[in-house]
């Protein structure tokens, strides 16, 4: 197994461990039961419409509406009994703290989760419906990591990564074997694999899976352009982060730079970064909803929006896209209907 | 095999068989790889405001975007060479329409449609992406049925009808046969399935299939309040029908009473007809975009209508319903988004 150098918060001597496909497939195991079986769809009339065959992983579908269980019920289920009576903290703009709270709910353990105060609606509701307590903080002039750490210690609560953990990004890329098992059953293999990526965790998990089941599909991470460090490190072979935070709707894809552990997975297996804009993530929300019926939030349709909006790169392929989430607020699916 | 008085438009010396459990299970195996394994969705969130468990078996995410693949395609798939080169006719608001066009444009054969001029749009743009001819008629004044009897003997093509025929049914049924064995993996017994219905042919397949795998789950057909058909008619013990076609904007629910053969099949196995109105519809596909992550079209969302109104009723209960189809104009959506 080959190693990284530790992470900030990390023991100083202790170098953490990259997940391997085995890894993935334990998560699976652990998570059966918990998390859905999302569909791998697929419609004639997007096909001829684009002049390719695309495959549409609804992770938008799964429970807390998005990957995220996956990786934290991974995560949370792997506590001891003390570590789970002290319970966990996060932070997150919204469906990281969703799996969290669902997980954390359902094994019983208290949770607080840092949010931006300017988080949509939706998520910041549906985190406390799941019964975690919210600390909210300001995006722009506060640290939400020096935040969360603060809470956990203060607790004695363990610090859930939404992306840079062996067990977070093992869960994440179950996606990606259910996505390859589906294709298989139905003769389908893969030309692409487009997966949106914050900090890179989903796309981690699925580049592990798509070694160990189909070595030929290129993978991709797809970002919005005004946030693309991993199209940037990719191409430098070194972690390079964003500049400030400039706007995007793409409120799930917001992190700082990638992570350590997914850039190291990453950084040899990734075909490369793709970016779309915001225009280009609300028509693929009209796209989804018209022709596949999902509801998608602007993130979770990063990898269809760069489909539809270059798909004379991809003419005749069999491409797989992982729409990876559908919180979105009803006016802003609204707006993007109307486009 | 039970028989029924032969329909006006067979030979009068030839009843009609009824389709049985075995016929769904051969349906099944002549549309894998056609159909989509469609998910079985739940969400903790809405089981928690609901105060009940419920699980949406998504036929909306099919090919074509309702379940009407399912049975077409058991139709079209066993005519003879000979009637497939004469091709096909149906009559249908929609979604029947590009379940048919869809089956013929796949297995190589001529289909023209007999739609309602005020059809919505999406589904006249999609039956004749699929290739089919469209024949358009004035719902008030016209009879569709005799207009595509009419165009069928002109042609020597076979007249497809939308739920009245054994091997529609039985098709139509391979989503029941799904939805049992996807609650069988997760572990759950449904106390009640709801199932929306025009003509009765889905619930008529489901109920064959909820003989032979759940006989204790309750079997309900959902129609508007308006068309309220199936509900008299149980009640009756006889076909009643709907008196003219008043306004509902549940357009795939719109037919005029129970088939001959559903009603065979639903008299004795339904539980009764449940009814719902537009407000209740546009509440459900709200509620179906916010939590499922779902674009339901108005009678696609009659089964979760019902679960919504009538919530106190169904306390406590494990409930499935089948989201039947999704096809809907975006501008209703978005008004739907806005209630």
């Amino acid at each position: 197994m080959t190693t990284v150098p530790p992470l900030p918060d990390s023991a100083p001597d202790a170098p953490v461990p990259l997940p391997a496909f085995a890894d993935v497939e334990a998560a699976a195991a652990r998570i059966a039961g918990v998390t859905l079986e999302t569909p791998l769809l697929n419609q004639p009339l997007a096909d001829a419409k684009l002049g390719l065959r695309l495959w549409i992983k609804a992770e938008s579908l799964q429970r807390g509406g998005a990957f995220k269980l996956r990786g934290a019920w991974n995560r949370l289920a792997q506590l001891t009994p003390k570590q789970a009576r002290a319970g966990v903290v996060a932070f997150s703009s919204g469906n990281h703290a969703q799996g969290v709270a669902l997980a954390a709910q359902r094994l019983g353990m208290p949770a607080a989760i840092v949010m931006p105060a300017d988080a949509p609606a939706p998520k910041i509701a549906a985190t406390r419906a799941y019964g975690a307590e919210i600390i909210f903080y300001d995006r722009a002039s506060e640290d939400r990591e020096a935040i969360a750490r603060h809470h956990a210690a203060r607790r004695g609560a363990v610090l859930v990564p939404s992306y840079d953990d062996p067990d977070i990004i093992a869960g994440q890329g179950t996606a990606a074997l259910e996505l390859f098992a589906q294709g298989a059953a139905a003769g389908v293999r893969f030309d692409r694999l487009l997966v949106p990526a914050g900090g890179g965790g989903l796309v981690a998990g699925c580049a592990l899976v798509r070694d160990a089941r189909s070595p030929d599909t290129q993978i991709h991470a797809v970002e919005p352009a005004s946030h693309d460090d991993h199209r940037r490190s990719l191409e430098a072979g070194a972690i390079l982060a964003n500049s400030g935070s400039p706007p995007s709707l793409c409120d799930a894809l917001l992190s700082p730079a990638p992570g350590t552990l997914t850039f190291a997975i990453n950084r040899d297996r990734l075909a490369g970064g793709l970016v779309i804009d915001d225009a280009q993530a609300l028509a693929a929300m009209r796209f989804a909803a018209t022709f596949y019926g999902l509801v998608l939030e602007p993130g979770g349709a990063a990898a269809l929006a760069v489909v539809l909006a270059d798909r004379e790169r991809f003419a005749g392929e069999t491409v797989a896209v992982i729409a990876s989430g559908g919180n979105v607020d009803p006016a802003l699916l609204a707006r993007a209907l109307g486009g």
